[in-house]
């Protein structure tokens, strides 16, 4: 193969706010393929929060990146070349082939889009990797009944979007916490939250009590911090949070939770969780999700980056929440 | 009848630590029986951490003591006069009774003792309340697997001491946390836990890693505070936090949990039970930790203060720390 593969590596540990001398850039050559391989075209790009933890020295929820390695992702692509028995030129697949132009892959942990009729990145969205999260932390910690008011955190971010549909689909009451009149608009005119709170806007004691006047059965957590703590303030007894993300704390703020005593008052259950951990629930929740989608009833919005080449600035605007709904990078 | 009643009331809401003077001690007659009640003398009084919460303005578990009202609590006592049909003079009684020397009742919540080969008191710690509390938290949110290991803080406690002899039952080893080394020899060699650090003696953090070498899959907290922080330093992927209890906070020092990444990256499940939410698995868990004692697989010990004119004294003690096992009062 005569193409070059363009890859983007960790080449530093952010001491706080990750910025884009972190990344480098690498040409490379596009390796021959073994007997058992099939070379990918990656045409989508995921660009997820998690991927900021990958890049610190410490433990996150998986291996993190090793400096000078390309940069975990999910992505969808084209085979263009195979040698597996599987995988043949023309499928489009769907794998963690990172940030770059072209991956090598044994076909492990790789699957061709499930459904044909979907556009091919709502399997990096709505049932995708977020998705299955928004399914997974709602269905195994949330467990929310009819009737009971939802919460939701980065509420037109690519899991709390699903989150706040998925509760609605459940006959809850959602509400929805977002920065900014517009992703609060969105939250309530597009996806179908009954509220959206702006916590740009101030403190969200008073707006959380109007919107959640019965109190907060479950609060599907993306940020911890400050937000946390006031929604503790609002839990009824019994109440769930699935603990998704802590964006709040990524670049390394200290975020503690101080109203502890909720926790212990109302019988809260906190419960963090990974999505990975559960890849025998995937299926069912990608065959859940493509239905929604398909038949309207979860909607998703998408920002895409153009060229792997801005896939770090992408990045770090959608850690400080410049995007709206799914971020993607069209890669080729 | 001719005697007095000698009752505890509550004078005061306390603004930080309580003392002596938020009690007062008041005389009232006893009143005569209606139809359907029953007069019971008290004979042992529970002293226990929750009466603390139940002091103070804000919600807790529970109804909070109005001001002028009789301090709650557990009691055993002897029935002596009777006008219900279900109870007859003589009759040994478990039941809310207060902390007074007398108590009319219509029968509601109480039981007669269900065992009488055991010693009256274990139905106010071990096979009580206290053991109950223990035996729910670690079954309905510990659930322990052999060869796991279980940290239990207030080791030496009524509910920390049952919870690690539960935790050593169910094959699992037993880490204790207590304060001073006379606790932690107690809960060593009295009560069986493979270690127990007394946290008086400086930071836990390193004697935790020794302790419990192969990380905390289990940590029942009756305290919170620092000692959280430092156990989820330690735990292992899917860990289970039972929050039984925040000791630590009681008199309005202000705890937040630090370490909520460990919450995420670890998928820790952090739940806070009150033991009166499940009436309903007190008889099996009363039978089955009565079944325990008289075995000898579950020991006790028990620090008694003699008097009601002391139970003030004995409770702010308690708080403090200064009891062994489980606080009494012999009221009669």
């Amino acid at each position: 193969m005569n193409e070059k593969n363009l890859q983007v590596v960790l080449a530093s540990r952010p001491a706080a706010a990750a910025g884009e001398s972190d990344f480098r850039f690498v040409e490379a050559a596009v390796p021959d393929l073994r007997e058992g391989d099939f070379l990918v075209r990656v045409d989508w790009l995921s660009l997820d929060p998690y991927m900021r933890g990958r890049m610190n020295e410490g433990k996150s929820y998986a291996a993190r990146v090793e400096l000078g390695e390309v940069m975990v992702g999910g992505a969808v692509g084209t085979v263009v070349s195979s040698r597996h028995g599987g995988f043949a030129e023309g499928d489009k697949v769907l794998g963690s082939f990172g940030w770059q132009r072209f991956a090598v892959s044994d076909g492990k942990g790789v699957m061709k889009l499930p459904d044909p009729r979907l556009p091919e990145t709502v399997w990096l969205g709505a049932a995708g990797m977020p998705g299955i999260t928004a399914w997974m932390g709602l269905g195994q910690v949330g467990s929310p009944r009819p009737g009971e008011t939802v919460v939701v955190s980065a509420a037109s971010g690519a899991v709390g979007s699903v989150a706040g549909q998925l509760a609605k689909i459940a006959g809850c009451r959602a509400v929805g916490i977002a920065g900014g009149a517009a992703k609060c608009e969105h939250a309530v005119k597009a996806l179908g939250f009954d509220e959206c709170i702006d916590y740009k806007a101030g403190p969200i004691d008073a707006a959380l009590k109007a919107a959640a006047p019965g109190g907060v059965d479950v609060y599907f957590d993306n940020v911890g911090g400050a937000i946390l703590d006031a929604v503790l303030r609002r839990v009824n007894t019994g109440a769930r949070i699935p603990l998704c993300g802590l964006i709040a704390g990524y670049d390394g703020a200290d975020i503690p939770i101080r109203n502890v005593f909720s926790l212990l008052v109302n019988r809260v259950r906190l419960q963090g969780f990974i999505v990975s951990d559960r890849m025998d629930l995937w299926p069912a929740a990608m065959r859940e999700l493509a239905g929604h989608v398909a038949a309207g009833r979860i909607r998703y919005h998408e920002t895409v980056a153009h060229g792997l080449e801005n896939a770090p600035r992408a990045f770090l605007g959608m850690l400080r929440g410049e995007n709206l709904g799914k971020q993607l990078v069209k890669v080729s």
